[in-house]
């Protein structure tokens, strides 16, 4: 463990039993919701800063569970002592969010209505919806305003919608690697996620826990065409090129070859598979899908964020082809043209969307200097 | 059905009884390829120009089967009187490959050794296996010399392998919108496609014939993967962008919504389904795979392209994102290096990788211009 990590941490459960009602009109009548928190809240509680998880992430942002914990949290590039979010200045709030399926209720979770696991009934969510459950337990948490709202990919979208819904709640915001709205061929490759699921027969029309079934082939798959677009084209060519795993491409040794990328992905597929919950995914995709930030002003990004009081920080990879960096500009060309303070950063990197949970100098150098500021103000 | 098309075609069969050897070393005993011929071949045998296809193509390029076909053939862009491969002067010959499921001999066909279908146990094929049955097809039409070999994407790296293997029997060599080899995410988009077909429980271990299935969820997931490859960010956001097919974003009404991009890919999917064999189309992918222009050439495409004696059209589209023009700047500049004639074109097209079916003013110009110096050289 280096000392830069947080160490060992230990995830909390907080309970909520007033009804939350949902952007779809229906209303959860209880929930939980699992958290981590790194570093220590300050006596005026204006040191707190919220993590917002992307499409598969949860509560486990940094730090380990164990002693014999191999692996950190998901973003222990960003997060401990001394790192870009700080946790020696820092209060870090990290959860699973509402629909999830690390410890959060969510479609594997039991209806109390039913006894059974909700599965495919359980509510569709939007992004504003975990906003909400989340500015829930900020409040059981004791903290009004955060420090700073932060998140990459699906999280950016969060930390966005926390800066239009709660605007006298957050002085920062941190949108790295995100997009005020899915584009066409981004629900696209969802879709095929979704359909590898649902055309599962183990997918059971969702009713797979019931069934004691699992739609392995199907999520692996999902994950797969999830992986691929994480990816850049160059960092996939410098990771694997075209070498095999086994076999040759001589002639007649073909049906033996097996390239180092195909093994890999069926890796990472089978791996997501025995620890992720389907609809889950499908809820989270589908949220994904709905997410878009300037509908309700008139489809005029500029005119939602004027509704925002923080400063913005965007970051952006040049590799990163699911968002790429034209996405990140739109952000920032819509709060420039709404007044808004903002600072923009293009990294360049190789490792395409995947880039903004890695370890790159220029990326943790500049995302730390800004943050660097969050103390400062106010 | 417009003048410039070649109008009503029949295809035609051509049945090999001389055993074919293969490149993994298997033999096939006999065998069968579809073709059709638009054009007339002239007294000295000097016009033939041979059409290679892509992943899903198949022999029917141009034209139409009946008066009451709706669709034309798949290359109708570019194939017909006054177009750039020019059936007044050309005689055009665009056959189903080897391994196919268009009426040529291919997984679905009779293994005779058994009388079933072969399934999964047809031998793989790699693209010189094309080159060599297309010769053989050749030798049977009393053709010794292409005036042009013409392929896209697939189809190019046939064009380019026609080169190398018989470069006395190739004048002109056009290769669009093509690769000397996949890079790790083109493998990587495949594998998905061929772990979709083969993790549906319908594929049967590939005797789904057998079995009386079809393993249509797979294939046609198989498919929607493609799809997104074949068209650019651009393509789809300007043909669907996040326009709804049913229901509406408003907070509450997300669960009725459903982008046009999801049902224009499903509909994709289901209609490839039932018309493609899912073993073919595990065959033409790893065949896609396993290409590799210089490999034997100690992976030197400039020593590669020192054996070709044509002249090379290679064309590329801005948008292509599956072979982008990189690719075919790579293939310009070896032969360049190894001092073979060779113009290049990038067209500017929204329409990404599909680019090279479609009718775009400047391709089909810069190919038709191309093409007229077909006819003169020798």
């Amino acid at each position: 463990m280096n000392s830069d990590s947080v160490g060992i941490v230990t995830p909390q459960c907080a309970e909520f039993d007033q009804p939350l009602t949902l952007a779809c009109g229906r209303v959860l009548p209880r929930y939980q919701l699992m958290y981590e928190t790194y570093g220590e809240l300050n006596a005026q509680a204006s040191n707190a800063v919220l993590i917002c998880h992307a499409l598969s992430g949860h509560h486990h942002a940094a730090g380990y569970h164990s002693d014999e914990d191999r692996k950190p949290g998901w973003w222990e590039a960003c997060i401990g002592p001394g790192k870009p979010i700080d946790t020696n200045r820092f209060f870090v709030v990290s959860l699973n969010n509402l629909g999830g399926c690390h410890g959060s209720t969510g479609p594997a979770s039991i209806n109390p209505e039913t006894g059974e696991p909700w599965g495919p009934d359980f509510p569709p969510l939007r992004v504003r919806d975990w906003v909400h459950s989340q500015a829930r337990l900020a409040d059981r948490l004791g903290i009004h305003t955060w420090a700073a709202v932060i998140g990459g990919s699906l999280g950016g979208m969060q930390a966005m919608r926390w800066a239009l819904e709660y605007p006298d709640r957050v002085r920062h915001c941190v949108v790295i690697a995100s997009a005020m709205r899915l584009s066409a061929q981004n629900i696209a490759f969802n879709e095929i996620a979704r359909q590898a699921i649902q055309s599962d027969p183990d997918y059971a029309e969702g009713h797979y826990l019931k069934a004691d079934k699992v739609p392995a082939r199907g999520l692996s798959l999902a994950r797969m065409v999830g992986h691929i677009t994480y990816l850049s084209d160059n960092a996939m060519a410098s990771k694997f090129g075209r070498d095999l795993r086994t076999g040759s491409l001589e002639l007649g040794d073909e049906d033996q070859a097996e390239f180092q990328v195909q093994s890999y992905l069926r890796y990472q597929g089978s791996r997501f598979s025995g620890s992720f919950d389907a609809n889950t995914y499908i809820l989270m995709t589908r949220a994904l899908d709905w997410f878009d930030l300037a509908r309700e002003y008139g489809d005029d990004p500029v005119a939602a964020f004027r509704h925002a009081r923080c400063s913005f920080l965007v970051i952006s990879f040049s590799t990163d082809w699911r968002f790429s960096p034209h996405r990140s500009r739109e952000i920032v060309d819509a709060l420039i043209a709404a007044d808004r303070p903002v600072s923009y950063a293009e990294i360049e990197a190789d490792e395409g969307h995947d880039a903004f949970l890695m370890p790159i100098p220029r990326y943790l150098d500049t995302f730390a200097a800004w943050m660097r500021r969050v103390g400062e103000h106010r």
